[in-house]
């Protein structure tokens, strides 16, 4: 079970650039920071209208007056105060991160992130830069990458229980944008506007999340990669509502993602699939607690969360909150993160680099991995699907 | 989504009874409770050892002061702080709810407790005598009763979907005691001491559970049943390890409801079905995000949550925290559950009676159903498996 | 793969009586008799107008003089004849497989019937003591129980892979007459009519399957059984289209097996659960090439026909005729029982008991339990399902 | 249920060239032709080996004087008999395909041949020359397509239910070669022998399956690809047991191919999606009778061979041999193409173009495409995956 009395003399100062009324990713935020008590939530600057802010602020139980008009003011205020917040997270529109994120790590905060991190691959190089100098912890949002059975099949994977890894297919591929719902729901509005969104839509929205869990788990490195992109919905375009891609890692292993908002019928469909010379294991995000493991001449296996079989010993894969059998979901995911990223920023603040050293976490440099697919596969795809180096 | 601006002036402040250091189910109870703000944690009784309970207390940040010896000191100081505690969630063994509620009801208290919630029927329908009469809420902890699918499924059934209901099917059915860990795992021990679980094992600590939610989707009140059970771990006896039932509904639907612990290989399997004149609906707690649809003489439908075909209508379908794809999980049935605990509560402190009239939630009448169902299986069964009326 | 070469100097001569134009089943006989070349369609008694009988006899490519009026007639003719069959099967309506598989067995034929195989257990048994004098095969058409992996389930609790066995849980539930079909369906209507019927509907019709299945995997007898049956459209009564079974098994296991024909938008599913105090094995006839394979405290496996890890030596397993992936279905296990069938017959003919003795098929000890369990049945529902002895 | 009464005077006298003992495609051919009746095994030459061709054929039940030492042999003599061979099926290693098929078209005969048809496009544009001027069928062996779901699946796209095609994602990816597995297995060996096999192993084995498929079901035609392909078994070099291809189809639909033979534990995994403006279609060979058909904005749905919402007025589909619920198999899909293929055959020997003009089988032209795809897979992938036409 989930050690809850993980306590620190008091939570950390937490504050939000983002996610106010009605955003569901912002309410996603706050569950998983607060659910451990770990931070508390004390300021922040959920909305473009100061009016609206402030009053859904209040209603989360902030002081109004930490409620800010914006970003600026939120770090400019805080870092005024002796009890001034102590870190950030950015549910923006992306074309913000940047300049939020910067800002944020100027005044000597961490930061955790959404993803894409930034437009251009050397802007999150910027950010790393400036993370590292002020030793801030800079936290990137990879939502799924809480789940434990992740942790379960990266540990598998490092035995050497699937052998050398040959192949790597990705997938995550809704429906929800099958026609031009962008009319209508503001939501999904920007994330069509490269002005906003960036220079893609679903690889950057949807690639990266299980691109990232390809790292995790794998530790494969991309050599090269080829991208065709389209736009079913033609007003989208430039920008991209479904993109296949191909992949050649460094040391011969190969793969696949497919990123689509149009796979009509579909909620979500985020599935991972790494094969090795003596097996493969199979990851969904719809069933979070079950891992399929396949060895070559065996029968196919179904591993299920917080069963004793499991490598316990590995911390990361010890975030059990409650036995098998019982559903754990993307909400303990961003837990079991935001847990993490507490940690990190503890131990950070105590210098206290081998627990830096041995803790992991999404950092930076998986948010600059993330930009580089973007831009590699914009380059490909606009070139004729070119093949690309990465 | 779900809204987590809903909120009161101040928290209810609340305490635990049971559940310290070591027990899931307590963790489960503080993670549900405090999900959305409606709860504080701020005294408790945890430990039958003072010094454990105050140690584990203060690690979750209460006052030590506030972190009391036993029920009957708990209740009493509280009571005298003008700050006292509203309500009280008792997760101690089987044995004990039936003082601990009726004590809390005397002195006032809003009430959450484990089931079965007495050995008897005649207590617990006490319980629902006091908690009547002091107009407090009577809360039992059916916790897969939150997950949003079981409420899509139970308005289905409501509006007349499936036709008239034929036949429930049950089960709750894991395999994690098919030797005899007792030995050696102090949290299996007392359940299977008749002293402290009560008359039955599983039917009492499985079989309630879906026996509620078979009332709880088709509103059908079972006639009468016969129970076989066994102990197939010879050193239960007289407690049972598995059970079968038969079950006659007034007005002409049966069913089967299967609650076993030695269903070796099996994390949950709680499953429901529900058959209808037209069209049946299947559940499984494992995979809480889909139900299963069937009607005759078209494809099987499988619904997901959050999808917009659902009855969203339906406050209590409303529950979700985030969209569709992502999945929800056992945390968020619970905090569903503390979510209308605390509407409820409130309610009752401003004998808001049309809020009570119309929210749902499992109450004390649920409460006794469940007591009910362990006594006739238990009749049943120690009667060579003869049919007793319910 | 399947050892195609397997040849007698002739195949059998072989006829059918019943399973004529329109006949499912019927067809399912010839194609699984015809398979493998050891039987050959010579002559038949189709239908009970002789100029339709003549008509789809000589379709099928018979000589019209072979086509008869009804099975005396089949019986009598071809007793005359140098080249007259050696085997019939059975494919009637239950009221005549009686007098049919009398007649048969007084000519000196080889005999395959539809279950059920009597009305009265203590018909079956003469059957049995017909066949044996005569030494004659009696083969029962439990068509399922040809598949591999039923025959690597029973290997493996044979082996105690599973301990011993506690539960047996068994079900056969589809949902194609939640309505008063036989109305406008002729080859429904007769299952309705106790006269031609017999004293049951479902547990005749579909729970001796499955019942069937239990005993081969587990050999298991039935010690008592309670048994409360349904008619949902009331029309069908005293028939019931839906019944419910508790057993208890000789040594302490227990079981449950549900039979329905209301079971709303289900095609068949007919499972089968065996637990065991180490493991569970579970199947399923819409899926079976997959085996279930449970061990508690260990990843949950799935076994595939024909892979390497499964008992090749066992020779009821071998029955593979196509590698592994490639889906084989039902024809494939009728054809398999056919095989087995021929076998025997042909030793039989033979008198050589050695490899009777040794040649596992569905034969008359399985027919009679069958109509044992109608009967136990009937008698249990129709006294208020009180318990009676098997 | 399928109409077992279709009888031609004579069954067609058809041979195999292939196949012969140890063969598990050659019992496929010979279960599949025999059927339904409408062929008759007659000849052969089943072996390399005289003795082991004659031993094999006389055990199947042939006159010894007609299993040949080799196909010329076979087509000379068969084509001085009165009552000489009709058709041929040709089972052997694909090297052989071009010259066999030629030299039966070239005697008069109906071919139906294994894929790839030939090394070369332009060898096989020359097999359809000569069958179209000779007037002789030419059936291709893609053996999955006489599955029914398959062809609702056709019938659904065609009649617009999905709208227009988006996407189509294709696999067929097993694990049974993730070792140098050909050492020890004969029947493995001669598919890593580009003398033998061709310039490809898996494209051309297991990729042509699925591409078959896709333009079946879809009718789109692929306007260029870019292909990777690996031998991860070092020794297979030059050909390749992985393989992944991207597609563009004219009118702008995308889709990926994915061929292994070294996908670590998967048995079969050949999976087709289809995904169109409105909705998708799934099917996978392994579980055969089942179609996924997700419709954007409602639940998924699950349809069932046999179920009469299927399109029945479909001559195509019509082809089911027993009710819903029961599994249908590979086996009743090959012979649900021979089927075709003999009705063909009839229809071409009385020189009746209305219907062969309506009778949809795999023939000769898919046989081209087959070899198109894995001459343009090979191009690209031995250009640095670079994109080529189709």
């Amino acid at each position: 079970m989930f050690n809850e009395e993980t306590r620190f003399d008091e939570p950390l100062r937490w504050a939000m650039v983002g996610g106010g009324r009605g955003s569901e990713i912002g309410y996603a935020h706050r569950s998983g920071a607060q659910r451990d008590g770990l931070f508390r939530l004390v300021a922040g600057a959920f909305d473009l209208d100061p009016a609206r802010c402030r009053d859904f602020g209040t209603n989360l139980g902030l002081d109004p007056a930490r409620c800010y008009a914006d970003y600026r003011a939120l770090f400019a205020a805080e870092a005024r105060r002796a009890d001034g917040i102590q870190a950030v997270s950015i549910a923006t529109p992306n074309s913000t991160h940047y300049a939020i994120a910067r800002a944020a790590l100027e005044t000597g905060l961490h930061v955790i992130c959404e993803k894409p991190v930034t437009f251009r691959v050397s802007e999150a190089e910027e950010l790393k830069r400036l993370a590292c100098e002020r030793n801030r912890v800079f936290g990137v949002m990879y939502g799924y990458s809480g789940f434990p059975m992740l942790h379960q099949a990266r540990e598998m994977i490092r035995r050497g229980e699937l052998g050398e890894i040959r192949i790597v297919n990705l997938q995550f591929a809704h429906g929800f944008h099958n026609t031009e719902i962008e009319r209508y729901n503001p939501g999904a509005k920007w994330r069509m506007d490269p002005q906003v969104s960036g220079p893609s839509f679903v690889v950057g929205d949807l690639g990266t999340h299980t691109f990232f869990l390809a790292g995790m788990l794998t530790g494969l490195a991309v050599e090269r990669l080829c991208c065709m992109r389209q736009s079913f919905v033609a007003s989208r375009s430039p920008l991209e509502d479904n993109a296949h891609v191909m992949l050649q890692f460094r040391g011969g292993a190969v793969g696949t993602l497919w990123a689509s908002a149009v796979n009509a019928g579909s909620t979500h469909q985020q599935k991972i699939r790494v094969v090795g010379e003596k097996a493969s294991l199979e990851w969904w995000d719809e069933h979070p607690n079950q891992l399929r493991y396949e060895v070559q001449g065996q029968p196919v296996q179904i591993l299920d969360r917080a069963m004793n079989y499991l490598y316990s010993e590995v911390p990361s894969i010890g975030a059990n909150r409650i036995g098998a059998g019982h559903a754990e979901g993307f909400f303990e995911s961003w837990a079991n993160l935001y847990y993490r990223f507490a940690l990190a920023m503890d131990a950070a603040d105590r210098c206290d680099t081998a627990t830096l050293d041995t803790l992991w976490y999404p950092g930076i440099d998986a948010g600059i991995d993330g930009v580089r697919l973007v831009e590699c596969c914009v380059e490909s795809a606009d070139n004729e699907a070119r093949w690309v180096q990465f």
